[in-house]
């Protein structure tokens, strides 16, 4: 195992100069010039190698490009720019050189795909489990963050991408499927590719955040019905979603082919890590929000309205019920 | 084990208002507004149970402060105020909800005494160690942060505090040694307090840093050796110490009577985890910098001078010594 030391030179030496960086990796602390008129946005995510990951799913690449790809998607659903980030990593006794490279590899790759300016970190020795933590500074413009907190009743309910790969990749890696396997059809490596290389919504987050179009957004990361509930609680009001307007992955839709005991909507509605972000906008700006759906790139999907009653309701056709919040399980 | 909405409740019920947090804890991200005409100061250190501490040592309490106090450390060695944190905890499956509070209460204890937001966080299961990341998010006025890269020739070099007692008192952990043990003498419970309790010199190195007192500043974290290792490399210049100046610890100094084979300049010089500033001044500053020990209740030892050539060197009455680096070695 390379030493701290080590660790910190070699990536010093690949550190690029980022704007408003004064002091970077290798002193106490980094030193960052704040832009005027900006509201700073600041959070962390932890990954737990056994809780969140396991190792033998993939390439330390990959399990580092995610740790910090789930940041910048707590970002983007605060309809902020990411900007600096700090790693702090515990590696297993043992390991070898290339697989903290590797590792690091993964989060240059995205920080720098994203302009994100990597300033500090911490590294240890763990005794068990590989424990990456990382945190994030970004900013918005002064007011314009996005909480969970602002919808309102005759809000509309809109969400980016597509539901339920997440949940499938990651049932398909605990049966053992790996990505790039031969065996694999086209709905398993994209079901493996969206759970191992989410794609947080940087631009769309942002420009979302900027036109101010988004009463209340969160990224959904414990599943669609445990994030509609936190998005619906902390705004004081309640939910109403038509199911069959859930936009539902193709690769599920697809593997169900395969396995009919599969529930598309149940992946949909209650699977975990999709990184897709679920906001709340005013009826007038539903063409805004198409275009900056073609804009991005990215599908933007109505699929419900806020009601004033603090219920969560699920819609089919004419027939109405309760949505049953299943919160997203770790493997521990 | 609670839950992590659980742990996230109890944290938001005990959070004060502070200052410039405009959303805290709960929320995708935090949102701050950042002081006017300041540089920002970001770090972050990680504590891992069987590298950092064992939990058969202290209470939990004393765990979680000291997750805290060594990144406030951090902040104060930059000449800088620390103003929030973002705290991130893997915590062993299966621990009482008792533990997980009272871990948290000693990180709120010492961010209440030093005004500290609390304004994130994670919080996961660990199939292995318990795992704590902090990070702190800090300020100083504009281009008055001190690093470790700008002392010269002739600066002095000081040191705050006294050394060797957190070195002894995690020698007296590992030999069974506890907190408040009716048989500990007092020098045996200096040493366990420094170990367990450290005070980051938070006032002491923010007035060395608004008063632009320091050429280069460091927290000795991985010993005085060491550390000024780092000082001397990265200002590109060499020091000479002097061992009679060496603010030896009084614990430090009375145990040798109980064990003589203890050699207390090895342990003032290699001990690491002191949380004691070392910096280089210009010689015209020395009142100055008693003016500041006085002003902050914090002993300042003048203990030697950087030297152009890049050695290190330690000097006893006329003999000179080429000064040995033992990087501190935590438990694995």
């Amino acid at each position: 195992m390379p030493t701290e030391s080590e660790i910190i030179n070699s990536i010093r030496s690949r550190l690029q100069r980022a704007s408003g960086v004064v002091v970077g990796v290798g002193d106490d602390a980094a030193v960052l010039k704040p832009r005027e008129s900006k509201d700073l946005l600041a959070c962390c995510d932890l990954m737990v190698e056994g809780v969140h990951f396991r190792r033998d799913w993939c390439e330390p690449t990959l399990i580092g490009r995610k740790a910090l790809a789930i940041n910048l998607s707590d970002i983007a659903a605060m309809g902020g720019t990411p900007r600096y980030a700090m790693i702090s990593v515990a590696i297993m006794a043992g390991s070898p050189a290339s697989f903290v490279e590797s590792l690091f590899d993964g989060i240059f790759e995205l920080a720098d795909q994203t302009g994100v300016a990597v300033i500090g970190g911490d590294t240890s020795s763990s005794p068990g489990p590989l424990f990456i933590d990382v945190s994030v500074i970004g900013d918005c413009e002064v007011g314009k963050a996005v909480t969970r907190a602002g919808a309102r009743p005759g809000d509309q309910v809109f969400v980016t991408g597509t539901l339920g790969a997440s949940a499938l990749g990651l049932r398909l890696l605990e049966r053992g499927a790996r990505l790039k396997d031969p065996g694999n059809n086209q709905s398993c490596e994209e079901a493996l590719l969206k759970h191992l290389i989410p794609s947080p919504r940087l631009k769309t987050g942002s420009s979302i955040g900027q036109a101010g179009l988004a009463t209340a957004m969160i990224d959904i990361s414990d599943g669609l019905s445990t994030d509609l509930c936190h998005l619906a609680e902390e705004s004081d009001c309640g939910a109403i979603i038509d199911a069959g307007s859930i936009p539902i992955a193709q690769s599920v839709l697809d593997y169900i082919t395969e396995d009919p005991a599969t529930d598309p909507l149940d992946l949909a509605l209650n699977g975990g890590e999709e990184y897709e972000l679920l906001f709340a906008t005013d009826p007038g700006n539903l063409a805004r929000i198409s275009e900056v759906g073609l804009q991005t790139g990215v599908r933007m999907t109505r699929i419900g309205e806020m009601i004033e009653r603090k219920q969560l309701i699920l819609r089919f056709g004419d027939e109405q019920r309760p949505l049953q919040v299943k919160g997203y399980e770790h493997l521990v």
